[in-house]
């Protein structure tokens, strides 16, 4: 079977949002023009000559610096993958709100930027700082209650500790210079989290001395945490243990009686993923699939299974993932994640003939 | 003209949610049976003998008592206002969700308790605490994206500085052993905040060292504060400033060259009330009001003028008050307050015949 480079799927043209058919997946790294697209406004244009990045707030040195002298900073490079946190939604019943996508709102990039913590060692927080906002150009008006007045533009926070810790400020996205889709000139990589903490088009750093709750990481973008005495709402952050089946793909027609390759892709948040298994029989015994290459820090692990095929019927394939830590994917979904952090075994319905 | 003791005006019946008449508006103290009752859920039947209050969490001696040892405690009386966030709310435009209230969801008591300050002294909250949480045995479900999974209680926070400084864990009202629909065996009183701070139906007291982000302080009871940089969600707290016209009420019919008495209530948050002013031409020339009585703290003023009406015509009333920090009644709304904290002008037509 052959597996042309892939077409993106429109899920949304304003604002723009596309999603890699993840069938098509075929190597660690995903190419730039297969890479899904999550936009929450209008892409804002921005012209090198005028942007400036501002590092500003509870800091005792605010300063700002220009697209060049942000290259000139000395790089890292990393690789990372990114996950829309609403990446499955098409799945959930009952249907939910928000861009309906499939399995393909997820990729993996090698990204080149300056170290985040670079930049706030030089602005020197104050002691009683505690947060970093991160603030995108993008910008536009939003509609759950109570209505910000005006425009609000994108923006999250991070604690201190995690943006001083592996934060990338990235301009360039598999050895190309970011594409405005994506964010150029600068957006955050923040290892590990969902992307809707990777802040595109940033314009401003903010520190903070006490958490932030903006609109994004509230009415949007959070989910309820039960660890403590009573449920409270807490912004999303890492992204949740999972493996996706790429291949075969749902309603896909295998030959009888012969040798099919599984293949997918598995990640998790600060944990390595150490087990993939994969499960022929809805769910009822499962089998080792075999990981692919090395385990790379805060990237996805690539996973196949040599499947000798069984004679005609029906088939229903699970897969499922553990992490280093002991996190595994739950059996259900509770509503406390709201339309976000889509977890769950998602079993993909094949025929074999 | 008579004004005799008001029936409640029914918004709503499960859960029960009652309204002062506002034109019945007779005196500083608003009787037991005309203040306006606001429930989210079903009224806990609590039996005195089963009952326990708990103060625990980030305490060094966590401990429970019953309803007998909290009357056995040594106790205090204010008065305090209670004002729903939500009081005014039939005036939005365009129409907003939620019970709607016109101007009667509040009224004023004279509370007995024991206060908060002292059950915490003797639980010792630790170093590291910055909140208290209230919890009220009433709960249910809600339907807010994300939506908590199961029933959740009525909760909400307090920095620990106002639990210590004047909240009140009141079991009398207006001299009368607190009614079910009142909160019955104990409430809480927050003077000088919005009522949905007084928890009621009081069950456990837990000190928290860190801020807590529960149901009714982030997708309810929350507004967006524009004080800082960018926008942040914060759960809605102190009490506008407001002066309310009781009488004449909208669409009343007053003599023409005559005296009338304008009458209504004025109040604010920690503030006092300084000055109300009435207008009876759409604002465009405004009358010093005279206080009534003494300014008692955290309580309304009740205010008076003495109109000489004009010849027949329609007429428009209004009433702005402003308070001893210079907060006034502004002449707009902003959305970032959601559909709560509504203190913007609420002129009264009347016809002078």
């Amino acid at each position: 079977v052959d597996h042309p480079p892939a077409d993106l799927i429109v899920r949304e043209q304003e604002p723009l949002n596309l999603e890699m058919p993840f069938s098509s997946l075929d190597g660690f790294i995903t190419p730039n023009e297969s890479f899904y697209v999550r936009c929450h406004f209008p892409i804002p244009e921005i012209s090198t000559s005028d942007w400036r990045l501002r590092i500003e707030g509870e800091v005792e040195a605010p300063f700002e610096v220009n697209y060049e002298e942000i290259r000139a900073m000395e790089s890292r490079t990393i690789s990372a993958t990114l996950e829309c946190a609403g990446n499955n939604r098409i799945f959930l019943e009952p249907k939910a709100k928000g861009v309906q996508w499939e399995l393909g709102a997820v990729g993996n990039a090698s990204w080149i930027g300056a170290p985040l913590a670079a930049l706030l060692e030089r602005a020197k927080p104050k002691s009683g700082a505690v947060e970093v906002i991160l603030d995108g150009a993008d910008e536009g008006q939003v509609d759950k209650t109570p209505t910000p007045s005006g425009k609000i533009s994108f923006c999250r926070s991070l604690p201190l500790s995690k943006a001083r810790k592996d934060v990338l400020l990235a301009y360039e996205m598999n050895g190309e210079k970011l594409s405005a889709s994506h964010g150029f000139p600068l957006r955050a990589i923040v290892p590990g989290w969902y992307a809707m903490a990777s802040v595109k088009w940033l314009r401003r750093i903010i520190v903070t001395n006490k958490p932030f709750n903006g609109f994004y990481q509230s009415l949007d973008y959070a989910y309820w945490d039960r660890s403590g005495v009573l449920p409270t709402l807490v912004p999303l952050a890492e992204l949740q243990t999972k493996a996706e089946i790429a291949r075969p793909k749902n309603g896909e027609i295998v030959a009888a009686d012969a040798v099919y390759r599984v293949y997918g892709a598995a990640w998790s948040g600060t944990g390595e993923i150490t087990r993939v298994e994969v499960s022929f029989d809805s769910g009822q015994s499962w089998h080792e699939a075999k990981l692919l290459g090395e385990s790379v820090k805060n990237a996805w692990r690539l996973w196949e299974y040599e499947w000798r095929t069984p004679a005609a019927g029906r088939c229903t394939i699970s897969a499922r993932a553990t992490d280093s830590r002991g996190f595994a994917q739950p059996a259900d979904r509770s509503s406390d994640r709201g339309t976000y952090m889509i977890n769950h075994l998602l079993p993909v319905e094949i025929e074999v003939r």
